[in-house]
């Protein structure tokens, strides 16, 4: 089948990549004209034989609304938009409306796999109705790895339910990133541990920790012993944030999850200011010697 | 070569299976008459020629102990004990010491993979002296899984280091298994997700959340969907308090391992008194209604 | 001077016999005939001199709107609202701008003191217009308690600014009785500690932790040893969940207050989705007895 | 009556004075001979008649352990020791059994109140008999504040009680502070609050986190706007551990004092390997940007 791609950055160049391998017909846009195939939203458009489906892949808030607004106006009644970038899930509601006033389609996807998904296959989490799945499953079956589809595709819901599915992918990456990250300081720590890095890298088989976040710790500890040449510097990107706010709209406990969170939080902050509170406390009941900012920048 | 095992239970029994599937003479003791080759330690021992190599595979504490104490009065100079239980690092100096008195060697060797390490192979980390885990060396190749050794076998330091890196590992594992569950509970939770044993399914391939774990647990949701057949009511077994007392003894955080412990404990709580407390003084504070114990119990 | 307060439960009816104590003239509606001194909102505009000071005591949310909304319609330029409820500081904005069309001033004011108020006065933090805020001292100093104004009185920002204070005042307050109910379960669960309550009423003089909620527990503790009437169930009220929403807004860690709130949500689960996950999956790799749903229920 | 106190530095010099004040004789040795009323530790026992008391307040671990294995040498059957340092629970039941065989009775005690105690008084936990308690009865009356007994006086159960009850007041004073500090955090994170050192101010009167910390708190901010002059860098002193610790063996979730021991653990790393691991993680799978380590030092 035919699919056009609003996007064609790592993740969408890419998807546009493994699609066509697959036998597909892809036409593909992007504001870098190295990497498009057609010059505007609007080639892209009359390139497609309807009914058209499109697939958007650009960064999540004003260049996603966006997007949609303008294929609002150029795709019509049986056309079909497929918004796969990291959107908060209450985003999908006005987009799947936006383009419902025109007749056209919505389906939300969440696409897990980053730079490894060209050759392993990706993730899928979709949310809409079940004849638009149905209608855009061979691109789906194109971009998931080959093998049981239940294994890496799910219809999650209704619109906005394959974003949903994602952010918390997205929050329990957090938690498990974090897990491996305490064990590894606290190797890393005990003196009797001569090599932390190899332990990490002999649970990549028969272990019960065994997965591919740990085999991409363990190369990236191949790479650099003692991870010496990068900081603790660590960004958090919303989806962390997104679900640590609907755990406490629905009351449920996420203290692992916000922990990882607060983790990425600190290790942004050259000093915490509570911290300072806390110091500032203990020098005034006990007595306690502080460490001045004098004795910190010297 | 010849190896000695003591304690046959699940791991136990399954290892002898293991070794011996790869060639090697295997005697096993074990109470249980039913599954063990001799009858008694004293008879394991004179099976095997000497220098021999006994692999202990017994609960940590006191079962482990007394079996310790009983090679060092049956084994000698040049002889090996392997102690493969889940032990806790501080007990193998003493372990050490003991046989070493005797001129026996010792390595302490934590042991991952559970029921399906019999097929799959064992992750195994080893703490003692170069010489003896050499000497070792074609037991441990035979039950870690065929292929790099590096990526299932460590010998990551001198005498308790395995075990060491066994307590960290299983401290890791809570955390991941906590975050894979405040995810799901998430999903569960959540009315736009319409199936959140399937989101989890789909997760199995192409995305970062890929493991073991997630393979297992998804295992449990379509053997037992909602999983509403089991309660929440979680043990623990040790190195996951250990984990916690070293990283505090290390002053390394670990909100995410503690978290995934204490949620533990709670759930092994009928009532908290921590939030009887909480509760009561929203009471006084703001005239809140409590919940008396008579509404929850009638 | 003379007040109208709108909303006579148990705060706004001992504001309002509070400030009349000071020798002001307060006239109070609320839906209850047995409490109000006038029929109706347009009664107590009526029964007020221009320019009119206004306090509204209702709940957040739609009662405060529909206050706010008839206030509209009923005063005018000069006059002065005060909302003193536990709404989110994000819908002042909203109440401000409806009020400031008809050239009506707004104040949002925090109040702290829960019961007790009444005789020890408030704690008070409010958000608005220095004019403004000038205006309404002599009330505000009628309700907060006699001595130094700077101890009990904030004027913290622009209007929002109230309510932000109280929030994070409330999210504080999770913390603080958080912990002092984790010390209270942990020397409840040591058996050398022969009195845990006496324990915490010897902390009440003297001590580093002494405070006025550690006064309200140990009243509890006195009344009801061992809290042996009242469940651990308990209930948030909402500016728990905006402290920790407006923390990961900031980029703020709080594991703290996060966890207290957690806290709060497991108390009132009979049982966690989340550890019958963790409990299914220690099943799948270690054969570990899990309790089941039946064993619970019997 | 009389009381010999060793150890004369910030605590045990002001405990002098206060019991001196209520008009008992005290003798004090310390190493610092500017400040000693006697020589050594055998001068100090030969100036009181027996039976004896001596309140020994030094460093906990070797520097106590060691003035109470002088003091078992010296002293004799009816006399008494109270140690009232900050040992850890577990070392009293020795203590108690060294002075025991010579037949001299032991009472440990938590003493709370910093360097304010001398004025206010001190808040006292003590463990050990009846008996001795009673017998020390107006040393602790001297130390504590005038008024209610019950509310700054607890014996708390047996040998090892008192000092368990202080690690437990201890490690919510850990709770306490972090809560503080956290919404102090996230108060100046807000742009709409124009002050939030007097929000913290304010909260003293007539609120519900009104306390003793808080009050010091605000004195901090009263003396260091902003708590400019310091750093966030925090010690912890032992009693948080070990709460944690006893936590963990009674299986109590203390969630709350855990992450206010984690966080001043964070607060002392420049940069942490776990966030490394966390960075390292992200860069792998989704090709995000990391800090260099060479970004962060120049």
């Amino acid at each position: 089948m035919q699919l056009g791609v609003i996007g064609l950055g790592r993740m969408g160049g890419n998807m546009r990549e493994r699609v066509r391998a697959a036998g597909h017909e892809v036409v593909g846009f992007d504001f870098d004209p190295t990497v498009r195939d057609v010059d505007s939203v609007a080639e892209l458009v009359t390139r497609l034989s309807g009914p058209r489906v499109v697939w958007v892949m650009v960064p999540a808030g004003e260049p996603t609304r966006s997007v949609i607004a303008e294929l609002s106006g150029l795709l019509g009644p049986g056309d079909l938009v497929i918004e796969g970038g990291n959107s908060r899930f209450s985003d999908d509601e006005f987009h799947s409306a936006v383009l419902g006033e025109r007749g056209i389609g919505y389906l939300d996807c969440g696409v897990s796999g980053g730079v490894w998904g060209l050759d392993e296959g990706y993730g899928l989490m979709v949310g809409g109705d079940d004849a638009d799945v149905a209608r855009a499953m061979p691109i789906f079956d194109a971009l998931t790895p080959e093998g049981k589809r239940e294994d890496s595709f799910v219809h999650a819901g209704p619109v906005g339910a394959g974003h949903y599915a994602k952010m918390v992918h997205n929050g329990i990456e957090y938690g498990l990133m974090q897990a491996y990250a305490e064990g590894y300081e606290l190797l890393a720590a005990e003196p009797r541990i001569t090599a932390p890095d190899a332990v990490m890298g002999a649970w990549r088989q028969g272990t019960v920790v065994r997965s591919w976040l740990l085999d991409l710790l363990v190369a990236a500890l191949r790479q650099d012993p003692g991870l010496s040449s990068i900081s603790g510097y660590t960004e958090d990107s919303g989806e962390g944030r997104w679900t640590v706010e609907e755990a406490i709209s629905h009351a449920v406990p996420v203290p692992v999850i916000s922990a990882a969170l607060f983790a990425r939080f600190s290790s942004r902050q050259p000093d915490s200011p509570a911290m300072k509170a806390v110091s500032a406390l203990r020098q005034q009941f006990g007595g306690h010697q502080v460490r001045s900012m004098e004795a910190v920048q010297s």
